[in-house]
């Protein structure tokens, strides 16, 4: 029986993923061979590498336009630490957009490394929204933001113009919607939302923004060592990885980002208005701000929060707690999330306001 | 069909953790859940995290010794960047031994922290030694070796009394024999041979060694916060640390280190003993220094090498080339290794004796 999956991350995946990466444990490719056991140099592994990365290029648009996509290990909280080795000059300045728990990690790192500007948060009213007013200095290195806010529930719905690189952690809403993509300098994304299994991360890359800083780079920090070396640095995260291209394949094969983004606005609509309409029930961030991946919601009154867990536990539903942060409920609606699940919750929303 | 497979990492792990590690993708712990799909913070995966971490120092006979085992990303190249982040304080002196390409990586890399000191190399003679002749400054930071060199298979068997905490890059014979680890301060290996699949690195340390440089240290790169977090920093790597577990489930419940290490000392002297006896094949490594996780030899006249590869391939073996760097033949046999299979690669090379 499978539950309806609204974990955070790591998170719901297609069906035929689970079905085609356990099969590949087991014999790969019809090898005779675990995909675990064989060589990440083999043919069979490079072509899995090479096929990942021309895919995530071609869903995002970005394929013959000086772009590099990678595939590292470590997490997002990694490239916070390689975004400054490789963009921040010595004496230079990064401009960062301070919109939650993650992109003040990433402050956090870049500080270590040089004079990082805060250009606008909203730290003051506990990451309830995006900052709008702010701009980017023309001096800055390269500007820093974080599309979507998993903990908070808040999403970038526009992106400045700048004059300078900008970079943008995409962890919780890659290959979720359209954009021009082509506006980036760098975006990273670790793969356990929207494109796989906890265990890679996938770096997007223009090349011509690299090796302006003059820092000694350590070689697995160097995104420029990585592309010389077509993401096998060292031993890629080989599992990982295989998954990741089973995901991007299942997009592409559904209509690609566009169709992923059209079924995300049907979701996010039907649960939005459901949060709006309940009396029972109110969203936390602000209406225009909201993020279309994680849905954050509370009781207007507590009291019903023990009848409410029992409701949506007893229709296998899982994964709908808040951040251990935040508390209230979190609903993680990704790409592979099916509009049916969200209808079992907002029909469980709807039985507590019944019976509440 | 399964093959014999002899490839040197990713490697072969046993068919028992590919099984269950290829039914928790379709259903985790009967959950109604993949493994790749629940929160790292469910208590689930805590559970799995936690009994890794104590299996690892409990095999190394590490508990209760003021010891911290670490499952983190990146591979060991990460590593190499980690430990003097850690333990080269900013003034200080590093010593390291140089015995192959990873060892020269790990040096490579120290050398950008500070004064690292190469205090004995075999680099003048291809490697194919391990340098004896050294002594441990004691004034250094810390001591650096790499145990086991899987390029040109050769092995350290004895290690030097130091004054200074030894610090091991254990990637490739992690499990494979005893030793009293507790002479390390802090040993790592990559997943992807005695261990697990490629994606995970285990790190044991004494954490009284921690803490000392007085550098303004990374949080991803500190192992101090990520054993404050218990290995949870960031998002794991789920499914590396979870096939990694039930790898070290499978060394504990077949009797420990203690007896991979006699099946292990079997299956290296079978195939060591014919390739010393076989007129058609010579071994790589210095006798006294070979390794008995990577058995490297060649072919005494190349024109025999177009029918050992077809016999081998038709022996249903893989994964025996030498690694790019060196050419020749390597056996890696780790510990998943059936002496059933090195039969089939000794019986291979009898049968070009007797038809060459």
């Amino acid at each position: 029986m499978k539950k309806h999956n609204f974990s955070a991350g790591p998170s719901i995946l297609p069906q035929e993923v689970f079905e085609k990466s356990a099969q590949a444990v087991l014999n790969f490719n019809n090898l005779g061979l675990s995909i675990l056991e064989i060589s990440h140099r083999s043919k069979d592994f490079v072509s899995v590498m090479e096929e990942a990365r021309a895919t995530a290029l071609e869903l995002l648009g970005l394929e013959s336009k000086g772009y590099q996509a990678l595939f590292l290990s470590g997490g997002a909280s990694m490239e916070f630490v390689r975004v400054p080795y490789n963009l921040l000059k010595e004496n230079g300045k990064a401009a960062y957009l301070d919109t939650g728990t993650w992109a003040a990690g990433a402050i956090k790192e870049a500080k270590r490394f040089g004079n990082t500007e805060i250009i606008g948060s909203s730290k003051e009213a506990n990451y309830t929204y995006i900052p709008k007013d702010y701009t980017v200095p023309a001096d800055a290195d390269y500007f820093h933001c974080t599309s979507n806010n998993t903990i908070f529930g808040t999403q970038m719905h526009s992106f400045p113009e700048t004059g300078v690189p900008m970079v943008c952690d995409m962890s919780s809403d890659i290959f979720s919607r359209e954009l021009d993509f082509s506006k980036f300098g760098l975006i990273y994304a670790g793969a356990q939302k929207n494109m796989g299994p906890a265990g890679t991360t996938l770096v997007v890359v223009k090349e011509d923004i690299l090796g302006k800083t003059g820092r000694a780079i350590p070689g697995i920090m160097d995104y420029g060592q990585h592309i010389a070396k077509e993401s096998m640095y060292n031993t890629p995260p080989v599992f990982p990885v295989y998954t990741s291209l089973l995901t991007l394949q299942w997009i592409k094969n559904n209509g690609g980002v566009a169709a992923m983004e059209e079924k995300n606005n049907s979701k996010a609509e039907l649960l939005y208005n459901e949060i709006d309409r309940n009396p029972l029930f109110t969203g936390t961030a602000n209406t225009e701000d909201r993020s279309k991946m994680n849905v954050t919601f509370l009781l207007k009154d507590e009291k019903h929060t023990e009848q409410f867990d029992k409701l949506w536990k007893a229709a296998d539903i899982s994964g709908l707690n808040g951040h251990r942060s935040v508390g209230g409920y979190r609903a993680s609606i990704y790409n592979a999330m099916p509009i049916e699940s969200v209808k079992v919750l907002v029909d469980v929303m709807q039985e507590l306001e019944r019976n509440a």
